[in-house]
């Protein structure tokens, strides 16, 4: 590997408001604007909000409509959301968030379990969500869940998610974010999987999401730079999962992925020192330890 | 990155019996001896099993001769101990251990801070504990500590660590091992040094020793492994550093490296399983959780 290997920049989307949060005991309002504020002043330039979903399912995003009222602050910023059905996305471009990330399993065990549906199923209301989205002036991304492994169904082939991943973007998906949902990729899986999916839809962006729970999360992310990828997610802290959950394992920390790529020469626009600033607000409105090394190194010292 | 890109097969050596514990309040000599008897079940074929070193500063080798006197019981495992100095080399000698990592500072600062001399004369006693190992029948690896950075003197000229590698080999080290002493090493610079130094030494064996301080340990570790390294140091559990020092942490996680090269197709001869039984084991010698994510996930499931 060498710095032609790597791109000149790259563009970091910040998931913790969304991801992070998701599994925590929901937080009031006021802090999560708080978290918010701490983050669009880092040089992030989009960052996930929050998430349209079953109130019932997920606590923590209920008032997702309250959120997405306040948003307009941050002018700056480009804020999504992830909705997991049509009446999400009505949900969300009714109150003015119409960049959204629409979640599909690419595995049948993790579609009924997340949905129950279908993966072909969840699949075709691109087409609905699409024109709703398109018709706000957004642009939207099929998120892809269990791209590599499905804790269900074990190993996801490859070319299913290829086959997902065509149809996604046949039916109006404007990019395709790969997600290593339950964090067991490896870096070699990533690049072939990146080759693959990019070779069956060239026009396509393609970003991808690690956990990481079996520490190979910023060894993804580095396979994923050097196949091209230039869209990835992170999170501050390495919010993500849950103290109390079996096995979770948040995201790749933002200020780990940062640290690693700048230093590497690649560009991410974003301020190492003013995430940290972000995490430690995080850690305390979340009021547990975050996972992140660089962040336990900084606030050891 | 392709599967060409990797070797085979690579050799980790387990340091956490030694690196791992040396900044941890002293274990009992049995304490140790269960968790090298775990070890050896592994697999892994190098453990470095103490440091004969100055008891004051590192009372947790204290008794290396005790622990070197039970090594035996494990034949298959090839045992090697860290050494600072000629009389630290001197007494693992004395009692059969014949392997020996002698640590010298590439930087100045850390050099004075570590043994209190430059690292032009620490580097001189390589001749006279060569000589030693030699004799015994042994091998001696030049563990060149600052390699990338210095907590002292900030970034290691590469111009530096490549000077001092070559006198080390010259003056008998028979492999030389780059040390992230801090843990600040990124995938790029892993591979600059090491075409680098292989440069300057094309027939000396070049091993790596990582940190995971910033979250980047295995991303640096794929990134020698891509580069043609074949030999890496990782302790179970990510033991290392201590929960009480400032900013401390610990190797790459032996089981998380294992993972991450497997799922590569590069073998390790390492049981993953195995490997987490040890550090179910070293978790409950220590007393406190092992950092290691894999290791997390695991335990929580």
């Amino acid at each position: 590997m060498t710095r032609r290997d790597l791109p000149a920049t790259v563009d970091i989307r910040e998931v913790g408001p969304r991801d992070g949060l998701q599994l925590e005991a929901p937080l009031p309002l006021q802090d999560r604007l708080a978290i918010l504020k701490a983050l669009a002043k880092t040089g992030l330039r989009r960052i996930e909000a929050t998430a349209f979903v079953s109130p019932k399912a997920v606590p923590a995003h209920s008032d997702a409509e309250l959120l997405a009222d306040e948003l307009e602050r941050w002018p700056h910023v480009e804020f999504s959301a992830l909705v997991a059905s049509v009446g999400g996305a009505r949900r969300a471009v009714g109150c003015g968030v119409a960049n959204l990330e629409y979640v599909i399993s690419v595995s049948e065990g993790h579609s009924q379990a997340n949905v129950r549906r279908r993966t072909a199923d969840a699949t075709a209301d691109i087409a609905e969500i699409a024109q709703l989205v398109h018709q706000a002036g957004g642009q939207l991304e099929a998120i892809l869940a269990t791209s590599w492994d499905c804790p269900f169904d074990g190993r996801t082939p490859i070319e299913r998610t290829v086959e997902v991943a065509q149809r996604a973007v046949a039916l109006g998906a404007d990019r395709i974010c790969l997600a290593d949902t339950i964090g067991t990729a490896t870096p070699l899986r990533v690049t072939s999987l990146i080759h693959a999916v990019r070779e069956a839809i060239p026009d396509t962006e393609i970003a991808v999401h690690f956990h990481n729970t079996r520490g190979s999360g910023l060894a993804c992310s580095l396979a994923a730079v050097q196949a091209g990828v230039t869209q990835l997610d992170a999170s501050v802290g390495g919010l993500g999962g849950c103290p109390f959950a079996p096995g979770a394992s948040g995201n790749i920390a933002t200020e780990e992925l940062i640290y690693m790529l700048e230093e590497s020469g690649v560009h991410t626009g974003v301020d190492l020192d003013t995430v940290l600033t972000a995490a430690a607000l995080v850690e305390r409105a979340v009021g547990h330890q975050l996972q992140s090394n660089l962040f336990r190194a900084t606030v050891q010292t």
